[in-house]
């Protein structure tokens, strides 16, 4: 009954949030970039008009923010997973609301990134242009790849396999050619492990004397990593539907709070059924430590519906309000 | 003296505007994508993780907005140059307020666009897998290209040659590295023209029902090329040290308001002083033909020092200052 009333009482909240918003006012916005290093090349280009030699800066990851007048929590930071960009968190497909707005509007400063070799992030040319130029094999051009329609629609668990639709699923369809457009080339598999982005993030942090740090599939395992890499700046972890959840010594992230989130039919799910299982295991094994670890499946808790791109489905500020109300409850509000 | 006191106002009113700025209020915000199209390929990856065939969206442009609560004009739309993305409208290397919060500060709806194949806008990765899996020869590769620091000193006018500096110059040379960060690497020449940036600017025009094109550079000449497609929705042009003017039949710009504006140190650039000659003549063709066109070379009106960057110099809200006055003067102000 007590979870029905919080439940009824959630769903009223984001209705007035969802309702057309009132006008918007923050204290400050901006963007900037972290990290990058300068690299000298003789294969910038293989065109007449531009130098092939030259030094580029390449590694940056571009971070957009937004500083509501009055913060009441730490600042958030938006991770988005494969084969998109900081997009992810705008406006839905079908015109409402995007996260980043709308942490704003609870109070939290918000900073969204693309990362490093995507978007507004720079990618170098030359591994391309040596190539085209025959100073190294063809086989050795980055391995980039964009995520057809057809395979990204069982990733993102529309359904199970395109074009069938899980039952009840709340991603908004009839906007589906606006996500499409979301998409683009990824560059993360022509990276060693650790991804730049896991340094980039704690230098982030760092900077920002500690922020939440919310990832998504891809990104999942990110914060994890910056953690492990120095726990400085980290506030909170939230991680969404992660591709990998930590293995191995734990003790990096004992002490952050902790919130790994999945959506709806994940069981239906040859890909990320064995990944929600890893993660249990983690959050279990997070528990015998005494960790602030908390996993949850949305379904479990009574939200049902929803796809691997939460943020953008149909109840996406219902479920915004619940992880405020979560941060609220896990993670100390004063401002830094 | 009348000029004198004009700038000298002007002055003073970039200097209240640069000074630490009142908490900003506005309407809405969001983004989406303009144009687009689905595109079949069977080398979307290489990569086992991913599948090689399907469908991928691609052609699209990226496109931020923000709404003032009182809108005093038609829209604005910032298009970037080479090798650059929106975020060259954004908050300055040296952490100054970008033209795109200044123009939604003086009450204009502002659009902030990434070009196709650009920062957020996606590109094709399938000509690179390709050649990788030796379907296409090497040769066939994209003439993808970066500009290297060294070559972009030049053609930036921060100084005749990298890396002296033009006595007077106003880019804010102390924050040099976060300008490196903003360039990325340029797909344009992969397309013939004109470039899919130039029709996706039609459809946005049509869209808003009206905006005022501010391009720049390699850009430069898109507005007049979308207007060439169709003139409806184009409210305005101003190209900024645009890297050609118009040239052929001028009929398609006659009723259209435009501006072309030059920086400083121009005739010092083998690279922009025969630009600017070319600007020139069709500049003075147009007036012969009653056309609604000015040229403007900055320091020939007393403001001198400015880069090829002029919107990241360092009087650079002095400059919006003065750009919103010329658009007072000669674009309809009524909200269309």
């Amino acid at each position: 009954m007590n979870r029905t009333i919080r439940l009824a009482l959630l769903a009223l909240l984001a209705g007035v949030a969802a309702a057309r918003a009132e006008p918007l006012t923050i204290e400050s916005q901006g963007s900037f970039f972290i990290g990058g290093k300068d690299v000298k090349s003789d294969a910038l280009s293989t065109l007449p008009a531009y130098a092939p030699s030259g030094t580029i800066t390449v590694g940056q990851m571009y971070v957009h923010y937004q500083i509501p007048v009055a913060p009441k929590g730490p600042p958030v930071t938006l991770i988005h997973g494969c084969c998109l960009t900081g997009k992810t968190w705008e406006t839905t497909p079908d015109g409402r609301m995007g996260w980043d707005e709308f942490f704003v509007r609870a109070g939290f400063p918000t900073y969204v990134v693309d990362q490093v070799a995507r978007g507004r992030s720079a990618i170098d040319p030359a591994p391309f242009n040596d190539v085209k130029t025959g100073k190294t094999p063809a086989a050795d051009l980055p391995p980039i790849f964009s995520a057809g329609h057809e395979a990204a629609w069982a990733i993102f668990r529309f359904g199970p396999e395109y074009p069938k639709v899980f039952e009840g699923m709340q991603y908004p369809l009839q906007a589906q050619e606006e996500f499409w457009k979301q998409m683009v080339a990824d560059w993360n598999a022509t990276f060693a492990p650790p991804n730049p982005t896991v340094p980039a993030l704690s230098q982030l942090a760092i900077k920002l004397g500690g922020t939440i740090l919310i990832s998504h599939s891809q990104s999942g395992i990110y914060p994890f990593q910056s953690a492990a890499l120095t726990p400085q700046g980290i506030a909170g972890i939230v991680s969404i539907e992660p591709a990998a959840c930590p293995t191995g010594d734990l003790k990096p992230y004992l002490k952050i709070p902790t919130l790994v989130l999945f959506g709806d039919y994940v069981d239906q799910s040859p890909r990320w059924a064995p990944r929600l299982k890893q993660c249990r295991e983690y959050a279990d094994a997070m528990k015998k430590l005494g960790g602030k670890t908390e996993l949850i499946v949305l379904p479990e808790i009574g939200i049902k519906g929803n796809s691997h791109m939460l943020m953008q489905d149909r109840n996406s500020i219902e479920l915004a309000t619940w992880l405020v109300s979560w941060l609220n409850r896990n993670i100390e509000m004063k401002k830094p």
